[in-house]
């Protein structure tokens, strides 16, 4: 993990090598987060805009990168990460320190205001904590240096994120055949992560290789993913994609055109139970009666060994205005009304057919088969 | 059915007594639709603009009348029956003719008139034929004497309606004790019908008569008549209510909350398969894994003798904008994205625990406990 760079500044060409900005290729059409190859700015893609407007911030201060992940204009775990490792990559060329304890101390406070705009987010914290110590252990370099080491670090962390996308996204792909139609709930596409996404990865890579599949997308009530992101993710890259209300699901199922329902998640407890936006549990209720295999796709770090089963994960309650009134032209509910706003639910293990990682797919029993992802 | 009053015109009180208008408590607090005692306006309030405004419109003119159907003003099979009768006892009053046959060929031609405002609507073209009937049956009165038969037919078909919601409602609080926590989806309350409703009855009059239970609704979407009519019946009676997503239906189950379900419906097939809103089915589903009894509430006419089973039974799709733009500030998808908006689903017999009717409850099988129905 050491660099060796005499004069980064003197060297342009040199430097860009050694950090090895990720091309277009590995970016996608599409990226939600990149940065530029100098390391002067990240650009996102806002999605709290979509579908309406894709607009396109270009961040630097320190102030507009803690907004873009306060304000949900990059969501989706690795995704945070990948953006927060950037945020750090652009900061730090702003530090003005002389010596390796000045630079790191300012570049730690700089990392924990980042990761106080949503200190939920593991994977936020995971990143920056990767980035300080990535730059201990180049602590012998001369601290103009230091900012080429972060960079790197970044860019190393986005195309780990990829290059595990691509592999969830190949064990995925053996799970269909051409003209499949798969059911998938909420986001877990390139937006939330990179380049193929979790959940979305293997739709989006047989249509990359001519595979014609029908993807069903549940709008995904309260905040409407599935519609917002999913539906413009796989309608950009010219997946074949119906939008249905959550509760048609049973319907489309019951109708025969689904042949597999594909979701991501954000934890996966010891037995196999996991938790994913609101919703997921049911729609793997209804595959089970209508006989039709549930996949969850997620990287093998969302297994939580800390947790034994899905009673151990807390559910998160937000604000009921979120049913009530967001998005709406004027409230749908009467004033005075109590609505209940759980994030997630928490899906049975026995109801899941596989767990798809990026280091293979799992099956039951998942208190053995996951072993080999913490063991 | 005869009628006889010698000129109405001269006795006042006595057409009063005759026509027998509804009492405010056969009416109830808030009745989505009613008649003032001398039939001179119908009187509704406007569904389409609840629950954020409580607009009442008085109607006479037949074009106003035509409307608030067509707009769905008026919804609700059983409501919609009760508002045509009351709009031809209205229009009948201006209808000037000397002959039983010049002021029976115009009612006609103003009963044809309102069916064509919702051609499919059973309850709208069987209440102006009841009507219809009610005047045929009454060619010997004098002609200035037939719009009082009119109203007494209308008074008739509302307060039949309002018999057979208390009766339905009377059987379904047999289903259910003090405490417990009962699931709705779309809006089967006293705005669809009369009164207590039918899926609501059973809620409304257990909060009636002081028995507390706990009312989970679901939001239904696309036309959200649960979070804009369900929550506001429920909430304005009273009943502790809380507005859930449809898709978290599944685990406010999970955490025990639910003790029944409870659903209107629109058709019931001979083998017990009902046709009722989209997610219907979905709830049935849910309700079966998580070993919660499943309640359909209807009137007996709702049975369709001439449906072998729900394969029967044809699917409305509407329009995909309902998903995409209908109340949003904004549209939820990107332009040019599908979208699949089927109205209803069908719901297996098998899932059903009972089918609560006016005439008592039936259970399984019900190929053979239907036939009370209709043999």
């Amino acid at each position: 993990m050491m660099l060796r760079v005499a004069n980064p500044r003197a060297k342009g060409v040199i430097i860009k090598m050694e950090t090895n900005p990720l091309t277009s290729y590995e970016l996608g059409a599409n990226p939600g987060v990149r940065m530029t190859d100098g390391g002067e700015v990240v650009i996102i893609l806002d999605q709290t805009q979509l579908p309406n407007r894709e607009v396109r911030y270009i961040l630097s201060e320190p102030g507009e990168l803690f907004e873009a992940i306060a304000e949900l204009q990059v969501r989706g775990a690795p995704a945070i990460g990948i953006f927060a490792a950037y945020a750090l990559a652009v900061i730090s060329a702003h530090i003005r320190a002389f010596t390796f304890d000045d630079f790191y101390n300012e570049l730690a406070e700089r990392a924990e205001y980042l990761n106080s705009a949503r200190p939920t987010a593991v994977n936020l914290a995971r990143a920056t904590g990767r980035v300080l110590a990535a730059v201990r252990e180049n602590s012998d370099l001369p601290v103009p240096e230091l900012p080429l080491v972060i960079r790197r670090e970044a860019y190393a962390i986005h195309r780990e994120d990829i290059a595990m996308c691509r592999a969830i996204s190949e064990y995925g792909l053996t799970l269909v055949k051409a003209g499949d139609g798969i059911l998938t709930h909420c986001n877990a596409g390139p937006l939330a992560t990179s380049r193929y996404g979790t959940g979305l990865g293997a739709i989006l890579l047989a249509q990359e290789r001519g595979i014609p599949l029908h993807a069903y997308v549940d709008e995904t009530r309260p905040l409407l993913q599935g519609a917002r992101l999913t539906a413009y993710e796989l309608h950009n890259a010219g997946v074949d994609t119906t939008l249905i209300c959550d509760s048609a699901a049973s319907l489309v199922m019951r109708k025969g055109k689904i042949n597999a329902v594909f979701v991501g998640c954000d934890r996966v407890a010891r037995n196999g139970d996991v938790a994913n936006k609101i919703g997921t549990s049911g729609a793997a209720i209804l595959a089970k009666h209508y006989g039709i295999p549930f996949y969850v796709f997620c990287p093998s770090s969302t297994l939580d060994p800390e947790c034994a089963t899905g009673a151990d994960i807390v559910i998160e309650r937000r604000d009921p205005d979120e049913i009530r009134t967001k998005f709406f032209a004027e409230p749908i509910a009467p004033l005075g009304v109590r609505a209940y706003n759980p994030a997630f639910d928490v899906t049975d293990g026995e109801l899941i057919t596989a767990i798809v990682t990026e280091k293979g797919i799992l099956r039951a029993p998942y208190s053995e088969s996951l072993r080999v992802l913490y063991e």
